[in-house]
């Protein structure tokens, strides 16, 4: 298999390199505030915004999931976001490449599996 | 000076504790959060929303001044939340005592100072 | 019953305010850490410190819940730190008073609770 | 050019991908934490800990920049931690491609630039 760039970092790499960058800082700037509910939508659209504001960030969608905050909301009607509450599709462009990627909780695993779902040149 | 309680924790104690904790969260949560005068709005109001779930929060006010965002964008336009430009009001209510506390950058300290700005008994 | 300090804030309460504020910080800013038992105590030595920097703060002492770890791993080992996993002890000394003040998980109420232990004069 | 795997992701995209994830969670989950240049060192190895953690983490070196430190310390003598202080060097090895990547502040860009150093087939 020939290296389609030998002497180094092609934009398909960068564009990989750039969507994970993404996903991690996510899930690590917003895991952990306090969500109900009744807020989620407005934590959807503001995790949507910031990330949006990074370079070469095409698209961003969050949900949170309605039903796993439902069960894990403590008496006080709120609970902390997690990675299983979390599904969340990018799409970065750099250059000429697309990359899709996305969180989602993997059951059986018991983690939030961050995984490309796609790689086209534009 | 007596002490109102000499047993124990009063409701005063209680209240200005549970608004400590609120501005902390508060702070540590979402500082380093991508914001930049387009979406500053709907950060603000995350935020709000946010931090108003838990428990004995009566109202939180979130500004993240427009200003200091513009100074801070970098070439990408955006720029980190960071203390320096935010204040935050917040007003906690335990039992019949209302604290109304706040975070505001202090300038020649170069410091993010929470203080609590008046205790009252409703 | 009388307010010791009819007209404002007084030591004690600026200490249960600041005592608030350390614990919420700790909170908001380590939860989410990457930990497994073989790490814990790193990151127990590193919160202790980091939190042990801010003003008024005498003591912090963090335990992270081995067995709680062990249940939560994941198939690479390791799990985020969470609620449910910390102990906390702070001591914060303002002026002459100093409170006692934790954080630890309630089973039944599904809570990380933040409460004051202790209050005194010293 | 050809796609050296047309149908699908490659390893090489893989390990770039997992390698942007971690700079990107390292960043967003340790930037704000309390720090001086008498605590920066546990820190430095928590931090390490932590994101070795993560799958296929090879290498983490973190080392936070002491004169930056003292040029931000407060008036409590400390500072939070902010990208302009970090500098990470990451190894991911997925199968048997081997990514070096970094985190690096551009004083010029104003931005802690992360970027692939090497990619290469082990």
């Amino acid at each position: 298999m020939e290296d389609p760039d030998p002497d180094g970092i092609s934009d398909r790499d960068r564009a990989l390199f750039e969507a994970g960058i993404k996903l991690g800082a996510l899930y690590h700037q917003f895991t952990g505030t306090p969500v109900s509910t009744e807020t989620a939508s407005k934590l959807e659209a503001a995790m949507e915004k910031s990330i949006s504001l990074q370079p070469w960030v095409n698209l961003v969608r969050v949900r949170i999931d309605r039903e796993k905050l439902r069960i894990n909301e403590n008496q006080f009607r709120y609970c902390e976001l997690s990675g299983e509450m979390l599904d969340v599709e990018l799409v970065v462009t750099y250059e000429n490449v697309e990359v899709h990627a996305r969180i989602r909780y993997d059951e059986e695993m018991k983690y939030p599996l961050m995984r490309i779902e796609k790689v086209s040149t534009i």
